[in-house]
Formats: structure tokens, sequence, C-alpha cells
């Protein structure tokens, strides 16, 4: 697994990233501790402010971290990096530093204190914009307030969760641009 | 475009359809109407009750019958209906019975006054059970109620909505179960 090197990406278009449906990787940081769950239910809910809708778990280490926090990174993985994901989603970050378990570097984001994951394709630092659905949902609203992602590829070779251990690996690109009204693109 | 054959399927289980992202097709009725949207924009929120978080905007047609009757029907379009989907995506059922006018087959559901797409690969009926992040965010919490799909195959083709007129189509199944403890499966 190598870092990936990336630039600054517009916020209002991370749906590009995160509206396909990806497995994702949320990172946190809180009193000197650092995690990494793995996500699946999640939702783009608007563009500008840039909001993703996330349920993260009351059972998972990094609720109370993100909770108390306010701020997590939602970082994309590619396909190549697969079982580590699923490694991630099998232990939990009270008993290990799942930074240094499955050797990925934590590099500091530029606005919040989580870590960014460097081996991921496309990182999305977040802040924590209403908990109005945690305590009945565990649905957080979260605002993008700063993405990376590298110039190439345009889109990367995302994972998607079927349930039972089974993923959907992300296929070809079909363009159908030519059959939207153009205030629909 | 034929209609697919289906039977029963687990309401708990519906995950296996949702969770990986695809672009759906949302039909409604209300007061001798019925329509469709398409709809990316959704997170599965729980397994019992089956919940579904959807972002229906305001400016959807849709999204006054559904919050009037309270009931729709979330269908799983395969790749094959693609052009189809961008079209139901690009016009307003304010001007056009979306039905007649793509060819599709309307089915009486079960459980909801909203119609079932025949010629779709899964059909989720859905109660809305909570509105109270509408106002503020578009966002539907939906309980499935039922659902249909064929036997076979396990999972659809679907697509995968990137922005600016471009999708993914599913690619191949990764198989990683034997990588789970076996209560994260």
């Amino acid at each position: 697994m190598k870092p990936i090197r990336k630039q600054d990406f517009p916020v209002d278009e991370i749906r590009r990233f995160i509206e396909p449906g990806p497995v994702v990787l949320v990172s946190s940081a809180w009193k000197g501790e650092r995690n990494i769950m793995t996500m699946g239910w999640h939702t783009v809910m608007g563009f500008s402010p840039s909001l993703i809708g996330c349920y993260i778990w009351e059972a998972n280490h990094s609720r109370e971290m993100i909770r108390r926090s306010r701020e997590c990174v939602i970082n994309v993985p590619t396909v190549d990096l697969a079982e580590m994901v699923v490694g991630i989603g099998n232990v939990t970050g009270a008993e290990v530093d799942k930074f240094a378990h499955f050797g990925l570097t934590a590099e500091p984001a530029e606005k919040v204190g989580a870590p960014l994951i460097a081996e991921c394709f496309a990182c999305l630092e977040c802040r924590v914009a209403d908990t109005a659905m945690v305590r009945k949902y565990s649905l957080f609203v979260l605002e993008v307030v700063k993405a990376h992602a590298p110039r190439a590829p345009k889109y990367p070779r995302t994972i998607h969760y079927r349930g039972e251990g089974q993923f959907m690996v992300a296929g070809d690109g079909l363009n159908l641009r030519r059959r939207f009204r153009p205030e629909m693109l």
C-alpha cells in the first residue's frame, strides 16, 4: 500500500466519490487517541454546504470520539485495499491502534484534528453539522470542509458492501450525459 | 424491457440491494395519479425495522405525493434500463404519466397504494416512518414493509451515479467472507 499524492478538491463536487455508495473509512482523533472505522451507510445530502448523512453505530469505538471532537475524515479506499478495509471493520480501536496495526500513514488534515489516511484515494475533512438524529437513528449530518483527491484517475475503483462478507467492485463507466437536460447536470 | 417475475423477499435483508448505492426509481400514487422519480441519495438505516433514509427534493413532483400518501415503492433497476432511468429523471410527472411515456408496467403492491415497476429487479414497498428531517434536510425515513425480488441472480447489475451524466456500472463480486469475524456477518 502506498500513500497517494493528492491536491485540493472542491468540497461541493465530492458527490463523485460518495454518491455511488462505496465503503469508506472514517478516521477520528480525540484526547491523544486516533481511530478508524468502516462505514457503508451514508448518503450525500447537499452540495453547498457539502453535507453527508452518516450512520455511526453506538457500538463503534469511534462514535464517542466523533461525537466529542465533532470532527472526522471520510477516506475513500480503492479495491486494492479491500482486505485491509475488512480487517479494519473486524477489530476494535478500543484494543488496537489501527494505523499502526495495518501500516497506514496518518497525515495531518488542514482544517480538522482527525488524520487523513494517505493510502486512500480521496480524503474528505468533515465537521459534525447536526446531531438531532443521533439519539434516535445514529445519523450524523457531516459537512465536508476540505477535500483532497489526486488529479487522476477521475474516478476511483471503489468497493461496495452487499452484506454477508460480499462486496461489489466498481465496474465500467457509462456516459449518458447526452440524455440529460442541461439544467439537470 | 420485460417484466421480471419476483417472489417474496425478507424485508430485513434488503441491504443487499440498497447498501451498494445504486440509483433507484421511487414510484408513488396519490389521488388517482401515479408518478416515478429517480433517487441516488439514500442510505440503509436499520435492519429491523428495515429503514432507509431518502433525500427527496422539494422540487420533485413526487415529493408531495409521497408526503401526503405516506407511501412509495423503491424499485431497483438494472443497467439495461439505464437510458430509461435517465429519461425518468429528466422529465416531470407534472406533465407526463411516466409509466405510459416509458412503457413501464405498474403492478399493484401488496401493502401500499403505490405501484410496483414490474421491469425493475427488486421492489421495496415503503411507508414513511419519520418526517422530522424533511423540512430542514428533505430527508424522509422510510420503512420497508414488503419486498419482492427474483430468486436469481442473487445480485442485480445496478447503476451508480457519479454526477455530470456519468454512471458507474456494478462490476464483479468480491467474496471476503473468510476475513470477517462471525459476529460481524
